[in-house]
Parts: C-alpha cells; structure tokens; sequence
C-alpha cells in the first residue's frame, strides 16, 4: 500500500481537525490514522495523518500544492512524506559494535524501513562489519587539527550517497554546529545515560561513582549545544551496588541499542515533530 | 470547565472523521481532544471525542438527538458522557485493605473524578476504614446457602446509592450471572496475577511453585466467566527465588493497587470502549 | 523468632567468611542470613549476617563484647542490630500526603517492622491524618528568620519521642548541616527526580521543560549537601509528550511512595550498609 | 585468573557456612564470592561458592576429592566448575534470526564465555548466518516420519562437537523425552511467552485475542513435558489494544533475545541451581 504520512503543526484553534480530515475527504482519501495533540500550556496542535494513496484517484502531485490552501487558512507548519521514496541512512560509529549491529539487523528483518547506504567511522575496527553486510564503509580519521577537513570528508560522503538521515552509532566525535546545522533535525545520537544526568563524558563511571541505582540510555536530535538535543526515547535498567562498572557498560548496551532503534524508528515512520526543546513522538500502530 | 465525551463505535469507512468532526465543528463545539483507532483485521473503527462543552451556545440537551443523525449515517454503537454528572462508585471488598485505602485516598486527592459512595463487605474488618473517612458502610455477610439473599441485598444498596460503578476491591466473593448481567460493564476486578497466568484461586501460592521470575495483576471487567472479561491494566514486577509466598503477596499488593486505580480512573474518564473480548483504553492526556 | 543482624564492613582479605561464620558457629548460632559484597576496586568487604538468636544458650550480651575479638583481628566496622529492640520512626512533612499515608498505612498492615512515634509539621494540613491513626502531632511553624529556634524545637521532639529513624515525606525544608550531623545516617529523604537529574527545586516542572520520556524519584540519605546523599532506591516511569506538568506529579506520586517504602524498610530491615557516596543495598529474603 | 565455582545443595542445618568456608580457607583459598539461599519452607539450603584458584599452591586437583569429605558429612549434592575449561555451546534454530544474531555478537563482544561450536538447523534459512561468522553449520532436516533418525543425527553432531549446552534459539520442533533425558539439565528453550500463560503454540496470536496488556518472554530449561520446564528468567513488555499481531511479535523479540542471552550467561557463569520445578539463580557480580 503506498501512504503518505502529514506531519503538522500550528496555533490551536477550533475547526481544525475538522477542516484537514475535510480536505483529504472531500479528495476520497481514506484516512488510515490521525493522531493529535495540543500543547494546552503553549496553545499548539500537532497532527500526523496518514492517508492510503492509492484509496483515491486524486493526483498525488497535486495534493502538496492544494493542501497549501488549507495550511495558509491555518498558518500550518507541515511536511508530507510519501512512501514510495526509500529512505537512505548513514551510520557513522567510532569502535563500539552493539549499536550497528543492531540496527543492520533490524533492517535486513524489515523492521527498519529504509537502506542503510553508507557507514563512516573515524577508525577501521569495525569495517569487517560493513563487509559482512555488504555496505559501503568509508574510513575518515580525525585528529585535533584536522577535524575541519574531516567533517568536509564526511558531508561529502553523506551528500554522494543521498543521505536522509544520519544515525550516530556511538560515534565519540563532537560534530561542529557548521554540520549540525547543515544536517538539522536528521542526526540522531545516543547518549549512554538518561538525559539530563552525566552528560558529557563518561557516563557509565560517573553513574557508578554516584551510586546510582538506575541507568539508561536516551536517543537525541543532535543540536550544536552537547547532549541538549530534543529527547526521543529513553529507557533505563535497574542495577545494585554489585554491578562494577563493566557491568554498567554491559548491561547499558542492551539499553542503549533498543532505545535507538525505536528512536531511528519512529523518525522512518514520520511519528516525530519537534517543537523547541521537546519532542511530540506519535505512537506507532 | 464542562466537558463531554463521545465513546464511538462502527465498521469503518471512509469519511467518518470528517463527518464526526465537522458535526460538532458545525456546533461551533472546540474540540478538545479526537483519539481514534482502527482494528484493521476486523474492519472497526473506534473514537473517543471530547468537547468543550462551554465553546458554544448550542443546546447541550439537543446535542445528543442531534447526534443521532450522524450515528445512523455511519451505524455508530455509541454512548455520551457529561462531566456535569457526578459518578458514584460503590467499593466491594472482604479483608484486605490496600486497594480500598489506596482509592480512597487518591479520590480524596482529585486523582479520581467520582464520590465513593457506599463500601459493603461481607466481613466487618474494614468498617473502620470506612468510619475513618466517612463513608457508609454495610456489612453483608454471606455463606454458601445464603448468596441468593445476600446479593439481592448488594444489589439494593448499589441501587439506593445510585451506584454507576462497581469496584471489587480484594473481594473474594464470585457474583452470580444474574448480577454481573445486571451491572453490566460496570464491575472491575482486581486479580492478583498477570492473567490468564494462574486463574483462579491462590495465584501467588502458584506463582511460588511454579518459580516465576515475574509476579503481576490485572483489572478487567467481571463477566460470568470467571477471570475471563475484558482485560483494561495489568502491570507486573520482577521477583527472584528469595522471595517467599508471604513476600510475592507483599509485592504484589503494590502492583495491585496501582493498576486498580488507573483501571478506575480509565474508566471514570471514560477513556474504555470494549470490543468484545478486547479493551480499546485511550491515552490519559 | 529473635533475630540479631550484624553489619559489617572491612579492608579485603582472606578468611573472613571462615572466621565470622566460625564465630557464630562455635556459639551455636544458627546463621538464618550471610550476605556479602565485595568492593574491588577498593579493596573493601561488605557483610550482613542474621543470626536467630534463640538457636543458642549464649548470652546476647555478651554476643557483641566477644564479636570485639574478630572485630579487632579483621579491622572490622561493626553494628549489631537485635529484633527485640523495635525501632522509632518520626515522619516530617509539609502539605503533601501520599507519602505520608503510604507509610502509615504500610506500618499498620506490618510491612515497615517499627512504631510511627511522631508527626512533625511546619503547615497544619496533614494534622488529620495524624488524629485518624491516633499519631502524636506537632506543629512546628518556621520562617525565614525562625530557623534555627525552628530546628531546635524539632531535635527536642526527635528525642522526647527517642527516635530512631527520621523521615522526610516530602518535607519542603532543607536541614542545617548542624541537625544533619547530628542525626548522621538516620535521615532519609524522598527527591521528586531520578537523581543526579534534577537536583534542587521544582523536578518535574523542568523535566517537563526538558521533555524528558522518563519520571522518577529518588530516596537517599540526608547529608548537609543537598541531594548530593548516599542513594538507597530508584524507580521510573515511563512518560510521554501527552502528560502535563500535574500528570508527571500525579504519576510521580506514585513512584514516590513506592520509592520511599522501600528504602525505608531497608533501613529498618538493616540491609543498608553506607560506603562513602555509595550504599550497599543487601537484597531482603 | 582461574576460578571455580562450587554449586551446592543440601538440607539446611547449623554450621554449613563455617564448615564449606572453612575447608576453603584451610587451604589457602581466596573466596571471591560466597552467595547463600536457605529456603526455609522445604528446608533446603543452596550454595554457590568462588574461589581464586591462584590464590593457593593447594592442587585444583586434590580438591574436588577432599571436598567429598565434607560433601558427605553435610549430605552435599554438588558440582565444581573450573574456568579453565572453556565451555562449547551448540544452536539449533530454524528460521528466526533475531536470537541467534543475538547470541552470536554477544559471545563475539566477549559476553558470553563459551565457544559457539556448532549450529544446527532442520531448514536452510539461517545458513548464511554461520558462514558470515565461521561457525560450523548442519542441516537436519525433518518430517513426521524422520523424528526419530533426525535426533540421532542432531545427537552425534552435538557428542561429535563436545556439547556442554544446546540452546534452542527458537527451534520449532519438540525434543523427544530421549533426546532431553540425554542432556538433562543442559537444553535452554526461550519461549515466547510468560509462562505459565499461552504454553504451547501461537502465543502472540493468542495475547492478542485474549487482549493482554504486557506480552514477554521465558527461557527455561527443556524438560519432557513442554514449557513445563524451571524457569530461568523472563521478562515483559506494555503494549496496548493498537499492536497487531504483527507488532507483538516485532515488541517480543526485543525481549526473547535478551531473556534468553540472559539466562544463557547465567548458566554459563555457573550461577543456576536447579531444585525441582524452581531455579535458583544467583546474582551476577
């Protein structure tokens, strides 16, 4: 079936629902899903609708362009997304396996909906992984004074192979806010402690120090300010003063894997709209 | 702020969003929340609208005739529900006490919209639960050749109390089919294990025996089938060979009561539609 | 069945399960419970071992002289803690009550092994409470220029009612460094946030802000360093961009009172051995 | 270092503490980790015991024979596992690659101690796995008629590869009672289920019939009467009535791969005592 999914969003007033699944009736669309939420506090809608494309006749290169009438009337921020493009992911990792492993797999199962076309690593260790997969590796080093160049390397990389978006596997490279900017909104990171605690470096030891008895893991847009992105998903497992920290790191992966998966998920689904610092994440169906 | 909610069911179709929302859109009703959901291997559609009741000036008590045009249109199964009304809930319970102090206390805090207005109980352990907050309390003592009696009695008072719903509360008493077909939809039970783990009797007796690694409850809707109705919350807990029977029921009276209350609170706010053997709850927002 | 529990912390090295586990042996102590840890990147031994006292004709006082002997050869750090001696608990609070009922009522059905001897309050809304379970209250008032006569006030009911064990409930006060000391060890408070996230004031408004996708809370030794104490219990909940600030409160209430439970009966179970900013948590049986 | 661990059971009596610690530090013996569980309703106590074996000139040797004499004296039922024998695990499978990957990259990373010596399938579908990681692969295929002559063979290939464990990795044939009195105590199943709910066949199906709000997963080990085997571990998911069938089982297998390499590792590290239908499983350190 080929869908396409609206993601929208704007000052909340009445008559909106009302007018947008109009639009798409009037059109004969059959609407599989319409989720929505306002934001009371900040006076906000959110909708993601999903309509069946070919439940109608209605050209579907026309729809962008009319549904402008309704978006205009509404002041709407929105993007419609079809499935019938493919979407193209970039890993980038550095030394650690669990991440990209997990997330290959997911996709060979079809669980992931999207090509992983390239990975990039600033180290070769887990290049045998690209080949066991048959995906494209690329090897961009990075020291402290040729992180500039680097990063043009990997823009370069990611451009040539039509990247929609770009996972980062535990990738230990901050990316310089000239990248951010250029990917906003399309870098995923995963963060090895559930946001805001231990940001930064270290987490797994510094969890340890505190004695604390929960640890997570919590997949971010990445944004030019370190670990402040908007959260997607957390998750968090509990531990007891027997765990050393190898245990910590240990148990962390299973976390941190299954939280960035659901969070590259959700993104490949359309299910997320960010809104400042804060992230509206549909439920899947 | 008075609201309504529409709990809605019908086969699906299309244009029944639009339509839906544009009846009260066309009422000038402000909607404050739409949630939808499609069972698509039975073909149902289901939705739980909720309005601002004081957005227009339209008729409250022509709202629901009105209605009715579109519910023949679209064969909808539905019912309407106005905060103006006040539910009250009758508790059932026997010797234990952590659900019932557990309700209580959460009414008193707002977290329930409802008056409790009656406790009955087959045993006299809990009154001075039912003094300590001044609520009515009858005792209904019952053995077997007495459960005809005993029930017609129940019933009575959940009449005179004007009951809309039925808590049974740790209440280790089966209701007859002529009861439970009386309060229809309208009684939840706590049961202590993740169901349909250990139906029936002793379940964390069983539990033990059978060395689970997890302990549970489960709040559904009481049928005359025993531990087969409609299933609304369950939530469970890890346990380990160390725990004794006395420590499983320890535990779980604390996963006991917390699903009994957002059991309770879904379906004061009516956030429940049943479909047959299956719970349809929407989100709380 | 009268029990003693020995805690036990000491530099690692061999024989000193041989050797504690000897001494109660030679006495004819049956050990019921022997718990231990070891810390290896400090080179630190952890031990709690339950003995059932009336296994043995030996004189429980002269248990702890004699233990004096392997103490001393091990460099043993030591507290013996005997059944027969029922603990003293003191419940502070300010407006907030579920945490306080939680306890009461857990003490009352014999899951919390003490007395509640008193209720301290600087506001007079939870004074209710107290009377329906028959509990001393006190009202002690306090401004910004009356702490300290404040205080004072509250060590003088502390003794008068010789108390054990002090519980912040939600109590809005931050104690001085002085009452700290002087109650070293024998504080435990409950922080609305899955510390070290959120520390200081108003947790879930800023974990609102922040849009984080999990709620928590956490109970920890009282130190003079705010929130900075030894962490004896955490526990999540899993929320979403759908929950307002009042929803993560009410949710969080619900973590709290478990939270809050649950170290307390560690403590008074004495299963909780404190490690510089790390505790040691023995699992109960 | 070398290590081994002494798994023990016994009735429970006076003394066994100091006695087996005791014949330890009588020779020498650093006990790196002693962890107890007495249960008090059958009076059975367990115990798991680790000893550096580097830590004394004492022959690894002579000790498994003098530890007979206290063996005897306390009516010992034991095994001694040394570190230096590296244990070779077998897999069968069938068509599912979520627990095998699983299994696989988990041992890789140095997770799981043991060598994966062998795969075997009845299908052809998971071959690619083992050639992507040189890992000897048999096909087996069966049919109603082969049963008997398909064990035959599976049981020469796992002698042929020294089998210390079979996993069965969702393998979808049940194992004749020969095959599993043949290695007794030494076959982990993972079913997709908590047990006791939904044993047997089309366990997702049948959750969402029934309309359970947690689904989960149980690895055990295989005894002859299927899914009735002791439970090693499990684990569970929240869903909610918008998972299909299809959903479930994507949620579920995120939870099979970690309960099942859960309790894979904890049979690997000798922390499972088995006493009748219930395990024992010691806490990892």
């Amino acid at each position: 079936m080929d869908v396409a999914v609206f993601l929208i969003q704007c000052p909340d007033r009445r008559g909106i629902v009302a007018a947008i699944s109009g639009f798409f009736s009037q059109r004969s669309y059959n609407i599989l899903q319409c989720q929505q939420y306002t934001d009371s506090a900040r006076g906000q809608y959110f909708m993601r609708i999903k309509i069946d494309l070919n439940s109608s006749d209605f050209s579907a290169s026309r729809l962008e362009s009319e549904f402008e009438s309704v978006a205009a009337a509404f002041r709407l921020k929105w993007s419609a997304h079809f499935s019938t493009k493919r979407q193209r992911v970039a890993i980038l990792c550095t030394k650690t396996e669990h991440c990209i492993y997990d997330l290959i797999i997911r996709q060979r199962s079809g669980e992931l909906p999207c090509t992983i076309s390239v990975i990039i690593s600033n180290h070769l260790h887990l290049e045998h992984i690209a080949h066991q997969f048959d995906i494209p590796f690329y090897h961009a080093p990075v020291n402290a004074g040729s992180r500039d160049s680097q990063e043009r390397t990997v823009l370069q990389i990611l451009r040539q192979h039509r990247t929609d978006l770009v996972v980062l596997a535990r990738y230990m490279q901050i990316l310089s806010p000239t990248l951010i900017e250029e990917l906003q909104g399309r870098v995923i990171n995963i963060h090895h402690a559930v946001l805001p605690a231990f940001e930064g470096a270290r987490p797994y030891e510094r969890a340890y120090e505190r004695g604390v008895k929960m640890i997570g893991a919590t997949a971010h847009y990445a944004t030019s300010d370190l670990d402040q992105g908007p959260i997607i998903e957390q998750d968090v497992a509990r531990v007891t003063h027997e765990e050393t920290v190898a245990d910590l790191k240990r148990i962390g992966r299973d976390i941190e894997r299954v939280v960035l998966a659901r969070a590259v998920k959700a993104h490949l689904e359309h299910r997320i709209i960010t809104s400042g610092p804060r992230t509206i994440v549909f439920s899947a169906s």
